[in-house]
């Protein structure tokens, strides 16, 4: 009775810690060891006192480093809605925006808050180059030799490995590589599909989807999304009949930052199984999961063949390497052969460096570091929207990767704020890129993904002020 | 009076040497310094002496190098017949034949005259990996960045300072980079076809154009091609209004070596562009001359945009490094969007350094050796041809790169030889790869870019051998 009453006190002065903001989103709570000194307590009642901030949601657990201040602990603001099933609108034309948008990336004076990777301070480059150069001396012929047409056998090797922390039950014959997951992609819808078909996708969804499509000549039915369980499989069964090939991104979609759960997961695979409909599986983003243990991608659920699981490094370890893969199913030896004819072979020493990366340990470390600077990012990103931005902006809860998806006022368009905002030397990705249609014209999505200072907390507030100004 | 028969006395004595087979075919004559010593004449003499060998297609002078008993001086050997415009077969496939030339081509214990690549002992690896450490150390971001969509600046700079050896006017913003000079090609297909549309080649032609068409429904319209000056032009003339585009190479051909003349070259362009067909400029051997100066693409003539020149390092200098180019015309602003949609952006390492190879000399003296080597291995192997080979053999007389092209007697299918051969270790390319049609069933294509010596010439006798016994 006694220790019901303790862990409660302690609960209690850490839960009005945080509702006073004396700890603020994202904090770390003093260790279990500490709780012990500090109260004179057991380890069991300092252990429930987490568990029942934890179950206020007030706390969250990270493996291997302690309790932290939860993103929900705090929360104003809320999530962006779910998309509707709406038609793409005709004539409707993004890509002087996106050209716009990626044009300006290499510009160092600009806050690039529309950066689709990682800032190249989260990046292990220094190992990398040891790397590079390692694999010169050991490579025959320094990399010069063509490697196999399906990809280096050693990354393919690692890759299957690797595929053991989600379940996967990849052999290295299962895999082709391919020049990032982009390029994945587009192999998949061109093994896939012909000129007229229809693909589904998320809703917003990745723009270079959107552009893949238009450029061979397929059509888009972009399906609501629900920012924390992705699209909604009801409405996926409505317009089956209409669809030839999906591509969804399971874990943390582009830019939404979802996660569909695992029943939601094998459910849309056995739908599209019974359907006979081939699934583009967009796993990018799937090591960068804030909490439990890593996601499983649909490919798991698989027992037809129909899912091409696609993933890369681009988003976590090398986004200049092009170091992307495709574990197509039953459409590999067309992929296989696509490629071949395509580009004959791909550069085999970056290959070579990312499979030794993966094999001596430093991937994983890499891995576990930088999923602790973006989850901690995302809570500082968030609070400072929260701060800064107009009380009515709604903010997505991503669960892994590192991008918010904002959601403004109804009557602001993002694509003009982008141009005030470029003039203030800020840069974001507007929303209307991430549809066919207006749906998204007042949202906006961050990169989080940057090295968290005062400066950038200041941009931040920067661009809160455009859209308070704006409005 | 006198310097004239002394000047004629002594071009005898060497034309005797020639036809005696004392000097043979690739032999370096002594320099005119030597004459001058040896005979005790003046240096118009000796010039005289030379000029008077070179006449009669003896002797062939190299720049920098002296001169060399010429290729025909002893020429025994037939050319290769001009092919004739036949139909495709229906159901022709030689995608295992292909695919299983390729899969071997990584055993070290064959010996490999199949390979498309010069072996790496001809390649400058040493300075490449030089030019990867310091590209590594001067990009920002060790090259993790990504780069324009358009490709490295300084490497389309650099290509663009090239072209002017060959009186090409192209800019940097004239250029795209591609993964290679096939996927250059397949873009260009791309971005100028439609499945169902027709493309007119060479005959026989490099099987991967085969492949690409095949792969994106496309026919090919094989045109007779003679192995000296490349396609006939009024066989083009005869089919042109049912050519959608052509793709030829008009420097070296692979697998003829055959060199288009300036004049067909300019009238190609003149008749495609009456006909606004876009002509896709395959010059990814034109940098291995044998002879005289850089040939001229077909882009030279291009005053309509209509020449899409394609080149890249594979055949010269890294084939590993997967570094290809475009000047695509008209068609540039569809090709870069493509190639952004397709990949977003490529590998920018290695482009910076073969930029930093061409800017900094390693490029040209590279080259330079390079294309002595190939020209004096020419001769080597059409001599052992001579000497191994059934009387009855047809060889080509490439003016550069590094392929021949043997026809052999009516009655040889080499893809039945290809595997008597495979099983004493020695690789060709048969020729049914190189056409649609059975037209080339008794040919093969040999890559000359491998190092001379005993074992080589060796191998030459035992792939002569095998000919021989199948007769």
């Amino acid at each position: 009775m006694r220790r019901e009453i303790l862990y409660r006190k302690i609960a209690k002065i850490i839960e009005d810690q945080i509702l006073s903001e004396t700890l603020r989103i994202g904090d770390k709570l003093p260790s279990i060891r500490s709780i012990q000194q500090i109260y004179g307590v057991s380890l069991n009642t300092a252990i429930q006192a987490f568990a029942e901030l934890e179950s206020k949601s007030l706390v969250e657990s990270r493996p291997k480093s302690g309790y932290f201040v939860s993103k929900t602990s705090q929360r104003k603001l809320a999530l962006p809605s779910v998309s509707k099933l709406i038609s793409p609108e005709k004539g409707k034309n993004s890509e002087d925006l996106i050209s716009s948008v990626f044009d300006i990336l290499r510009d160092k004076s600009i806050r690039q808050f529309s950066l689709g990777i990682p800032d190249n301070k989260l990046l292990p480059i220094a190992k990398l180059n040891k790397g590079i150069i390692k694999a010169m001396r050991q490579l025959e012929g320094s990399g010069m030799d063509f490697e196999p047409a399906q990809g280096s056998t050693s990354l393919r090797r690692n890759i299957a490995k690797w595929s053991l922390i989600f379940d996967g039950s990849l052999t290295e014959d299962d895999i082709v590589t391919t020049t990032g997951t982009t390029n994945a992609i587009y192999q998949c819808l061109l093994a896939t599909t012909q000129p007229g078909d229809t693909i589904a996708t998320e809703s917003p969804v990745y723009f270079g989807i959107l552009q893949l499509a238009k450029s061979m000549g397929l059509h888009v039915i972009e399906l609501p999304t629900h920012p924390l369980t992705g699209i909604e499989i009801d409405a996926l069964k409505k317009v089956i009949h209409k669809i030839d090939v999906c591509c969804f991104t399971a874990n943390f979609n582009n830019p939404l930052g979802s996660l569909v759960p695992d029943e939601n997961k094998k459910e849309v695979v056995k739908l599209l199984t019974h359907h006979n409909i081939p699934l583009i599986d967009d796993d990018l983003f799937g090591n960068l999961f804030f909490s439990g243990t890593r996601p499983k991608p649909f490919k798991v659920f698989d027992e037809a063949g129909i899912v091409m699981w696609c993933g890369g490094v681009s988003k976590t370890v090398a986004p200049g390497y092009r170091v992307g893969w495709i574990a197509p199913g039953q459409f590999k030896d067309k992929i296989i052969r696509q490629k071949l004819v395509q580009t004959v072979t791909l550069p085999s020493l970056f290959q070579e460096v990312i499979a030794d990366f993966m094999e001596h340990g430093g991937y994983d470390h890499h891995l576990r570091t930088l999923r602790h600077t973006l989850h901690t990012n995302c809570l500082k990103f968030q609070q400072a929207i929260e701060d800064y931005f107009p009380e009515n902006t709604k903010i997505s809860q991503p669960q892994g990767g590192f991008f918010l998806w904002l959601e403004l006022d109804k009557r602001l368009d993002t694509a003009e704020l982008y141009q005030t905002a470029l003039s203030q030397k800020l840069s974001f990705a507007p929303g209307s890129m991430f549809s066919q249609n207006s749906n998204f014209n007042n949202c906006m999505r961050l990169n989080f993904a940057l090295p968290w200072d005062d400066s950038l907390e200041n941009d931040i507030k920067r661009l809160g002020s455009i859209v308070k100004q704006a409005l």
